[in-house]
């Protein structure tokens, strides 16, 4: 499988959603799906579906349609979850904890090692931010760091990840975070989905 | 402001980015932007950013760049965002707890007015889903309802909100729920965002 250079953002935000239809579909235990049956699931155009897959090379045979569990599994590796990852999580106020005890995580393959906390939690089994070290991220291979704390110390709760070696964050605070170019960051702005739902109220 | 129909997914899920960055704009007391340093935050083209604005009317002179607090006022109304909604959240785990006790809701027009679940929590002052009732919807003009249950629950939990007439629900089991047409949802997905952040992990 040859992956092209340069994908576009928006594509790569479409990947998710492909393999939650491939998933979707396989559960129903639907062997074949061409790409209008997956662009309508997406709500996309049947073009748009095959220049997306093009750049990730052959999935198919044009007028065959696509096998669904071969399909899936591309998506797995292409997407990185044919692997396991180690997290750790920043803040533990009730979002923290939602994500620390949510098994559909552990199903996938991501394990959570530690919960942290600015506060001193200890008697809740919750780490202190100060041990959070180079040496702790090294020694338990930590993977990803997800930041939970509010909007005011989210940046320098990322520049101390970064300090430790942390590459890949996940961040729930609200703002923008400035971390260096070998840093990946995505954001989860859950406002973004509510005004994309208080738009469809009002229009 | 004349809005055209047919506007498509892509350009509604820009809507709450363009959002934000006037917002960042505005509060670096940034007067003017340029749709090319507007897409430029945005990641996408300036053609792409004019051509979206194109949707909804006329918002600037070509060539003099937009007026970044006009332009947010803009957006605030075309999300919908200057007004106020009574919400009510179903599932008082720790993602509806966190929900409920976020602050930024309420700063920006969103009142939670109660939380729900399906085990008998009273002692904590959530309410029982028995007492969700077409009319407690209907006294306290709930216009969003939140699902955080568990994905084996959150049907059921739909089925019931749209039988109380809620038109919109913000979900988040890990499921795509099934309501009729002229009610209005939106999923929040979290693993879709943790999936973008594995595929930039491992290319």
């Amino acid at each position: 499988m040859a992956i092209k250079k340069d994908i576009s953002q928006a594509v790569i935000k479409r990947l998710p959603r492909y393999y939650r239809s491939l998933k979707l579909l396989s559960s129903e235990n639907i062997k074949k799906v061409s790409s209008k049956e997956l662009a309508e699931m997406l709500d996309i155009t049947a073009s748009q579906v095959r220049q997306d897959f093009s750049n990730f090379g052959e999935f198919g045979q044009q007028g065959y349609g696509y096998d669904v569990d071969k399909l899936k599994l591309e998506f797995e590796k292409i997407i990185g979850i044919d692997k396991t990852y180690n997290m750790i999580i920043i803040g533990a106020g009730n979002l923290g904890k939602a994500l620390n005890s949510y098994s559909g995580f552990v199903s996938s393959g991501f394990n959570i090692i530690s919960l942290f906390d600015i506060e001193d939690k200890s008697n809740e089994n919750i780490l202190s931010i100060d041990s959070l070290t180079k040496n702790f991220i090294e020694e338990n291979s930590i993977d990803i760091a997800i930041i939970t704390v509010n909007s005011d110390s989210a940046q320098s709760i990322a520049d101390k990840l970064v300090k430790c070696g942390v590459k890949n964050i996940w961040n729930f605070a609200a703002i923008d975070l400035d971390v260096p170019k070998d840093v990946n960051i995505e954001n989860m702005f859950m406002s973004d989905s509510l005004f994309v739902l208080t738009y469809k109220m009002n229009h």
